[in-house]
């Protein structure tokens, strides 16, 4: 195993233990709602994204344990966009990671509360970091970022314009629109918060912008080209189905090399916005060689 | 008109003022998202968990006008449990405040989106006002009161075990778990995070968390008499179509007489809790009269 791999191992465990404490099995929930919670929350996943915000912490020279609640809750926010995504009246997915759905399992109303239960629990972790940490303002102004990513003009907005482009011919700024959004605010808000969290300067702030901003974009275009060219048994998902349902995605507007190719160059933007930093910031360079890499072999 | 109507209808303006500002139509946002967060956010309703947070500020001699922004993230977060409330998976409401649901105008799909927007952007308001609030640890306080009485512990739970009830005969303790979650969390947490904003003592919080408790289980009882009772073109709701569905209710367990009587004791211990106060609380003694009083004719 690579250092790196066992880098990303040993922040994914701490991730996924602070995870499974924050919904326990206990008698003040009812019983059926947690367990529709854990069952999306701990099914494993890559946990890119609170791996993402402890390593700009770390690339700052911040302290992980403090970001990683904040990591926690970002996590919470992308459980709960999956669950509501995959509804039957939003992408009706059936498969995910080679699981049934949320909704295939408890029933449409309980996957329903269980999103709400996460976005609302992802909030009250971060009220309770935030009212605990030293520094309120630093960690308000991540939360801030977190909030706005996960809202009307982020993620969510990127799903109500991919819901009012399905079955039209996608154009590459629509799914720009929409990718920036959907997917690439989270992205960004995971290294802004890490960053923030961390006490980056503004220039280093700057920098990881940037480099948040060609990741985001990087990994979906990356995860159309692994729809697009992947079997099941690699995606946990039904193969092509984004092609069938004319979903906007890089491929379908570029083309596969040139979609391909442009994963390429956001990653040299990557890594060119990190130019800077120390060894403190090789996770976030092998975290951005591993969202492209998996797509395209190097 | 009187003046309490007076003070209801002027803090209503304030409120419904500062919630369309918060969702202006613009290009930020997808077009449709924002037509249908403000569809259901700004059509009316009676505002009683703003005004009741803004009351509970100005009865320990707080600054209302900063407690504007909390009044309008729980009305937010009031406005989403409502929508997805009445989705098909959940309650299959087709009629709110006599004009069809979210999901009958804007499908399914929107109305989920619609619905989690409010959620975040609540959160996002919240964030913003804690940040720039003269007591950030106060503002905390308040937000995770609200991020709690909405979450798993309460709202979320109450409508998990409503779903999980329906069509079982319901047994009081049973409608006393549902409705202390479901609407009672919510209606303390206005009371009590306008207390905390208004720097309320520690006794006056604790007379005023015994108003809210009292009061949050009055609403509900006097809202299941009324929808037992009272002919559509009053509720704005399907009549009697709680009982239809075997819903948990108080007058289902009780019986008509009993659950009036029991609203009749509990706005007698919201008085009570408030005996204390002086006419700073006339407002909160207002709001509970009225609350008994359009189910109870005195």
């Amino acid at each position: 195993m690579s250092e790196f791999d066992a880098y990303i191992d040993a922040q994914r465990a701490r991730v996924e233990t602070a995870l499974a404490e924050y919904f326990p099995l206990e008698p003040a929930h009812p019983h059926r709602l947690t367990e529709s919670v854990r069952y999306s929350l701990l099914s494993g996943g890559k946990r890119i994204r609170p791996i993402l915000l402890l390593a700009a912490c770390e690339a700052v020279g911040g302290d992980t344990q403090g970001a990683l609640p904040y990591g926690c809750a970002l996590e919470m926010i992308h459980a709960y966009s999956l669950i509501h995504d995959d509804l039957p009246a939003m992408d009706d997915d059936a498969l995910r990671r080679g699981q049934p759905t949320n909704h295939i399992v408890f029933g449409e109303g309980l996957a329903i509360l269980a999103g709400d239960a996460l976005l609302t629990e992802a909030f009250d972790l971060l009220t309770r970091s935030a009212a605990a940490a030293p520094q309120p303002q630093r960690a308000l102004r991540a939360m801030h970022e977190i909030a706005t990513a996960a809202g009307a003009r982020g993620m969510i907005g990127g799903q109500a314009a991919d819901l009012a482009a399905e079955g039209r011919a996608p154009d590459l700024a629509t799914v720009e629109f929409i990718h920036v959004r959907k997917t690439g605010a989270l992205i960004l808000a995971a290294v802004r918060a890490g960053a923030l969290i961390g006490g980056a300067s503004a220039p280093a702030l700057r920098r990881l912008t940037r480099y948040g901003e060609c990741l985001g974009l990087a990994f979906q275009i990356a995860d159309d080209i692994l729809d697009a060219e992947a079997p099941t048994s690699v995606t946990g998902k039904e193969q092509g189905r984004d092609g069938v349902r004319h979903k906007a995605t890089f491929p379908a507007v570029l083309g596969l090399p040139a979609a391909k190719q442009r994963a390429r160059e956001l990653l040299e933007q990557c890594m060119e916005s990190l130019r800077r930093f120390d060894g403190a910031a090789d996770p976030l360079r092998g975290i951005a060689r591993y969202v492209v890499g998996r797509a395209c072999a190097p």
